[in-house]
């Protein structure tokens, strides 16, 4: 975001990220009725409140995508209380989300399980980002085997999938909270909430306030977004990787290429 | 309940009903396999934990559906943080479980608003039960003139409805909860959770401890359920008159009448 209406009851409380006036860094319109253009800008014009203190500790590559995967995970994790150390955190979906709310998940003290249509991530899962356990979520045996295994999900995934057998993952008082959003409505049985007191919850981004609180925890964690640095002169690449998740886990454009660029 | 393994988890956390061998006063099978017949049986047999005192100021027969309809309300309103006064509470359907939502809006010094299909009850809801506002589901003007306008929602309906009206209802960070069980799946529009930060949870009755408490709460607040006792030689014509949803709000059996009955 850039700014926001600053009146509404959303800005008051902090949670400019709900404001109806929202300007978005990127595909919006700014107060002037220019698009934005988000990462690809040379320079972007913010709302004092918008701008963000990056710890000096933090290295600007690893620190940019934490601005918006690290806080969309970061925060549900804080407001729905996905935080109390010991507890079974279930992440599903490993790509730029999911890697990021394992990493916070460690931080925490959480036991964290990967679920993942991919069973070639299984190494990455647990020998580089350090899961306890990963779960295939195609795999009907392991997952009936994981009934109420887990308190806690977070699904970053944005393709089309069932709630019903991620539910089955939760015990009693288990919370599955939503930040990908598929463009089909979810088929959410009663039951599965209602037997157990489970919820379902979402969560967008973060407000101001809660991203600097978030980027302060990465710098005392030594948390960053494991990423892919490129030039300028290769985003087309990039996108082209992106479109079929060939990337580890977020693509960072440094901008000072743009001097070099023969663009 | 009558009974649970007092082992698991659930036990251990006092909250008993979500114990995967609770033992149910009605439609249940006892220790000793036996059927359990509920509110007709003339006695019945629980462990210690499981009987509860009622308080002496309330008169036992608008007590009885409080240790069902009551604890089913007040659960989740306490569970999900649905109780902090001048927050804007509606409440889906006014029947057994509405009204006593309801009354436990008034006493936490909520807003409520009775959300319904029968615009028919809008006197009873102002008048009689103190509500603040009634909202016809099926009028389609109202209910988007109310976009965002709670805070909580207790969606107490069984038969087939839309979560997305409701959903619509509730402001940024809103709460919905379901304590009635619908037989399909609802459709629940992940972005309906994700922008706005919502969520949607469900709830069975209640614990053993926080029955008692519901119990005490009640009799210092002077609540009891709104009920027509009859005798036990009435309850096929009750059947029948229920089926048409033709009582406020629970017919209570006074077992008394056994003594006397042609039955």
């Amino acid at each position: 975001m850039v700014s926001s209406c600053g009146q509404c009851d959303a800005c008051d409380k902090d949670v400019e990220q709900y404001c109806t006036k929202a300007v978005w860094t990127y595909n919006s319109l700014d107060e002037e009725k220019q698009p934005t253009y988000g990462g690809y800008s040379t320079f972007m014009v913010a709302k004092e409140k918008f701008v963000l203190r990056i710890p000096e500790s933090l290295p600007l590559d690893g620190a940019a995508p934490l601005l918006c995967a690290g806080v969309t995970t970061y925060s549900p994790m804080r407001y729905f209380g996905m935080t109390e150390k010991g507890k079974r955190f279930g992440v599903v979906g490993l790509g730029g989300l999911g890697h990021m709310a394992v990493k916070f998940g460690k931080a925490f003290g959480l036991e964290v399980t990967i679920i993942s249509t991919s069973p070639r991530k299984k190494t990455e899962a647990i020998d580089v980002l350090g899961a306890e356990r990963f779960l295939v979520s195609s795999d009907k045996e392991a997952m009936k085997a994981a009934a109420k295994s887990l308190d806690y999900i977070l699904d970053t995934v944005s393709a089309a999938h069932e709630l019903d057998p991620l539910l089955n993952l939760l015990n009693v008082n288990g919370k599955l909270v939503l930040v990908g959003i598929p463009e089909r409505p979810f088929q959410l049985p009663p039951g599965q909430v209602i037997f157990g007191r489970r919820l379902v919850g979402g969560s967008l981004i973060g407000g101001l306030k809660e991203t600097q609180e978030m980027l302060d925890f990465c710098a005392e964690k030594n948390i960053t977004s494991t990423i892919e640095t490129i030039s300028i002169d290769d985003v087309n690449k990039a996108l082209e990787r992106l479109a079929k998740s060939d990337v580890k886990y977020r693509f960072v454009i440094d901008m000072e290429s743009l001097h070099r660029s023969s663009l």
